[in-house]
């Protein structure tokens, strides 16, 4: 999408053909970008989240073992590869999808000719994102259009958590209808979920957002309930990590509590997600794996001071002790749709089977 | 309760017959008080939220008209300091109560014996604050006990805001049933929300159930739904700034939230509440007007730098709009009961009126 009207995208190679990418951990009071110089540093920017996002790790992934065959284009060191970027961060199914992908095709390959291939597969990951993520934006689009809001007035639509492009390659997931709309004409307005702890919404969604041109506001996440209640919410859209073939929803923590808010007031709440973020394997949400975080994250604030520095502030009494689930899982009821590239299935195991007969087969 | 081995309370005269408060808003950080010299000192530390909480800001709105008096015992200077005081908070239905309670009392006084009768009077708001707690902290207790989690276990008790000893002039009206119960013996475990935007959890229920010994851990306020949902909250107390006849129950933002979900769990969802919060003039929760306030409550967060300063940062982008409801209306189908300092009462009409014929019949 646009910043300050010109098209970016959150990864990319340079005039140089290195890969760079945006440091999301420094936004939104500072824009600087970073090359990748190895897999070292792929590796790192992953687990540190220099990157975030499912779709965006696993594209981070997939230039990572590029990298990782520019310098060694060994059997060797392809699986040291694919087992230094599959420890970085444990509950993305992208990730895992991005490196089977990468490690298939390339073993396959003769060494010498591993690396083209790996760049030339990695950059047709990030094509392949965006386009999927198009495709969720104009079945979503189709929603927002539907919206009795839509005739005339505005349409608020609330979102938690980043998935925005910065958490993809471009256009975001729950962010590609709001975009297309928005570019369409349509009036949105977007209540931003700060997103305690890391404060994506806070710091990322409001920062694309206002980037692109797109009104909103931000808002605590206590807040979303209140709005609900007084009809000031017309949509959820949402992204998430892993959703289970059954539609159960795994995503930043605090997305359930929103679900529940939405069940209550009548509000339809759509899960926006690229089809690689379903976990066929999965019949049950209690079986996802929640990453419990170090307890800083809570503890602790990173903004601007008033004299323009980046400054980390500590909140609670230093000796409270501090616990950071990371995510939590929305049972498959409270969701209205999954919006995938192929279209808006029901959040069941045979909505999604409909959707996806060659994975529900194979599952 | 006590900070580090010492009883204390939040509102009380000095050596010298002042009036000091504790500065809540320097909390968990730095430990300070404050000498209120006159009314205009009281209004302040009401509106900057010095103090804050129903029960509290009713107690300090009352020694407030002791000080006018003392300053100028005639009708006009009643008048003012009751207007004065009335302007400072507008959802605090306590706070009317008390002004009603203390302009009623000394305007039917001669003007010389004012002054005297108006201190004595606030002493007796304080007293009967405690007493009102202790009765309320009993009913509660009767809850932890029944807790099956009670016979051998932790008892996990989740709470939202500061419904804490600070909140009140002693006790607390959500944490008595916690600090009698951890006073008893029963071990009892505190899961403190961190309650954002002002993070009163994170800042002060953690900080005074750390300094009276109780064990608590500070989470997000996304969090507490996913911790339901694994079965490791067992009961929920919280407070509130204003109830309807009928059970709505106004409180800090977000706890509509923590109700949907612990209703959606069956985990049992008490609201802690002394009688005078009760508005016998509402019988819906959506007519109660909701405070908006500043949007820097929510775009900035004061904290503790690694140099040990306190420090304010900025988290979203400069130029996006916020918006700061500060409270929601739980409905009360989504309320266990209503705990008050004649017993626990159904969140009803019928229920609240059992309990209190006398208002119930006024209404």
């Amino acid at each position: 999408m646009k910043i300050d009207g010109r098209p970016h995208r959150t990864i990319w190679r340079d005039g140089d053909g290195r890969v760079a990418i945006i440091d999301q951990t420094r936004l939104p009071h500072r824009f600087e970008t970073v090359v990748l110089e190895d897999v070292a540093a792929a590796a790192h920017a992953i687990a540190a989240m220099l990157v975030r996002g499912a779709p965006l790790i696993g594209a981070t992934a997939a230039y990572g073992m590029a990298l990782a065959m520019r310098d060694d284009p060994s059997d060797a060191a392809l699986a040291a590869a694919r087992a230094r970027l599959m420890a970085t961060r444990p509950t993305a199914v992208n990730l895992r999808w991005a490196l089977d992908d990468m490690t298939q095709r390339l073993a396959a390959l003769a060494p010498d000719r591993r690396a083209p291939a790996a760049f030339a597969r990695a950059a047709a990951v990030c094509d392949e994102d965006v386009a999927i993520n198009t495709a969720i934006g104009e079945h979503g689009l189709a929603l927002v259009r539907q919206a009795p809001e839509a005739r005339g007035d505005t349409v608020n639509i609330l979102t938690h958590c980043n998935a925005g492009w910065l958490a993809t390659v471009d256009m975001g997931t729950a962010t590609a209808p709001i975009y297309l709309a928005h570019d369409a004409g349509i009036p949105v307005h977007v209540w931003v979920d700060e997103t305690r702890p890391r404060n994506q919404g806070a710091a990322l969604t409001a920062w694309e957002l206002g980037r692109h041109g797109v009104p909103h506001t931000v808002i605590v996440d206590n807040a979303g309930g209140h709005l609900m209640q007084h009809g000031r919410v017309d949509l959820c859209f949402v992204g998430t990590d892993r959703t289970t073939a059954t539609g159960d929803v795994c995503n930043k923590i605090g997305t359930y509590l929103k679900a529940l808010a939405a069940h209550d007031n009548g509000v339809p709440f759509y899960v926006c997600l690229p089809s690689p973020t379903i976990d066929w394997s999965l019949r049950d949400g209690a079986d996802i794996p929640i990453e419990e975080r170090a307890g800083e994250e809570v503890s602790h604030v990173t903004g601007l001071t008033e004299d323009g520095e980046l400054a980390r502030v500590l909140l609670p009494p230093q000796a409270s002790p501090v616990a950071n689930p990371a995510f939590d899982v929305t049972p498959a009821r409270l969701v209205s749709g999954l919006i995938t590239e192929r279209g808006i299935a029901p959040a069941t195991a045979e909505g999604l089977a409909a959707l996806f007969p060659e994975h529900a087969r194979a599952a």
